[in-house]
């Protein structure tokens, strides 16, 4: 499919991508670059023909597809490398979780001659770093590409995605960053801030209630692991959807909490009975599996 | 251990109890007292000697031990046949997850002769009914008993849970109405919650999101998923609680929205780096399985 590849941040998502290009033959050749050290040497046992670049130079000239995997933080650093030394034949792609910030950062520092398509893979897990990924992490699952005008080389990025499995789906970057504002960021958000709480009580009331988080509280902390530079770079590209986001969250909950306070068991119960569809929906969607408990083995 | 157990209610909780005190020989005779008779069916199925009691009558008479295992709400016109029928000599517990209440009703409601001590299996899942029991729910579980002045039958009720495989730990119902005020009930209130929103959001949009939930929203959707009638009688009956952790909850997202507004690397990161901290604990405590993603199997 290509004849040199380059992935740039190797973490989860990087070394899952290096796993299946090398199990789908993607590439004739796949170079690395990881500013890790700590991760380079974990990398070089995934595959002994990974070539690993030390540093962005003039090597990059005949590499035909990029994909920057590092957080997107990193992405403004890393763009005049992009200009000095990738040939306009090339194809760059990334694979941040907001695509807005992207664009714009694209527009205004990628050299007119380069061509970016926007991708963002919708997988990924609390853990991180390069001995976590797996060829399967983006088998079935979506694959948002944000719309390009240059469709010859979208195509090429679809057919990319669709290699290592996913379901690709088009989108502009305004409604992306909304849709997982609600199904993504926010989530996410309300899961570090359950354990804020639950840290917050614990401290107040000076009782160690973390051994007693089986009954929910568990569920939220694996979310509340997740990659803390990632999450950072996230809430704060997709500032104001956020916003809007915690909003309305606050809005439903000062509803809960007055039907709480007024035992309005009519209102209260049909928010209850009207979540349960949804989870209905998602297992349909195949968005989950439908064993309890997500077929957890219990400890 | 038990001559005659009475089991009133089967549903998820009732009929684990129910399997495993056949599974552990834990009473010569099992009765069961279910209201509805579809459930009522799927219970005949899982042994044939349980014996169903179409009322609650005389027959009572000479149940050794009674579990109440109905939704809280149901107790207070359960008591009466309590009073009419049980000997002195029986125990009563129930598996309620509010404490406060169900000393409150007892003290009130239940005849001075007759024993009720408080248990709290810390054991549940996404699914209700009996077709949803199992045998191993309490097996390394935590079962909360609320101090008795009655050491003698309160030993009768250890055993029991220890049994059934359940570590037991005491204490008084106001400690445990507020503990698991966060570490299960406000976790359980949140989910829904998002939920709500999600929803409240698809209807604005316009835009089918659910089908975009695996990255973050369909693990809450599983808790939003629980027994609504359950669920509302734990958020009514420790309303005090859940209106105080709310509004703690409310506090610390205002603190997030501003920290993104502010663009506050330095605070909003120690959040979500403390967060993690959180998760390594409950995995040490053996509250959770450390494989990533539960260990889930994708669809």
């Amino acid at each position: 499919m290509f004849k040199k590849i380059l992935i740039i941040g190797c973490g989860l998502i990087g070394s899952s991508i290096l796993r299946d290009s090398f199990n789908k033959k993607i590439s004739k050749k796949i170079f690395v670059y990881e500013k890790s050290k700590k991760h380079i040497s974990k990398i070089k046992k995934i595959n002994s023909k990974i070539i690993i670049l030390n540093r962005l130079d003039q090597r990059m000239s005949d590499i035909d597809f990029v994909i920057l995997s590092t957080p997107m933080s990193e992405y403004e650093k890393i763009i005049p490398y992009f200009n000095k030394f990738l040939s306009k034949k090339s194809i760059i792609t990334d694979v941040g979780s907001t695509k807005q910030n992207v664009l714009k950062l694209k527009n205004k520092k990628l050299n007119k001659s380069l061509d970016w398509i926007l991708s963002h893979p919708i997988s990924g897990s609390e853990v991180s770093g390069p001995e976590n990924g797996s060829k399967n992490l983006f088998l079935n699952k979506w694959c948002i590409i944000i719309s390009d005008k240059n469709k010859n080389k979208m195509k090429k990025v679809v057919r990319f995605w669709n290699k290592l499995g996913s379901k690709v789906i088009f989108m502009d970057p305004i409604e992306h960053d909304k849709i997982f504002s609600i199904t993504s960021h926010l989530p996410h958000l309300i899961a570090y801030n359950l354990i804020k709480t639950a840290q917050d009580f614990q401290k107040k009331n000076r009782k160690n209630i973390i051994q007693f988080s089986a009954g929910g509280l568990r569920d939220f902390s694996r979310t509340a692991a997740s990659n803390e530079i990632m999450w950072r770079d996230i809430f704060f590209n997709n500032k104001k959807n956020m916003i809007s986001t915690i909003d309305m969250f606050i809005k439903n909950l000062k509803v809960f909490k007055k039907n709480i306070n007024n035992l309005n068991d009519r209102d209260l119960r049909r928010i209850l009975v009207n979540s349960k569809k949804v989870r209905k929906q998602i297992i349909h969607l195949k968005q989950d599996i439908s064993k309890p408990d997500f077929g957890r083995k219990e400890v």
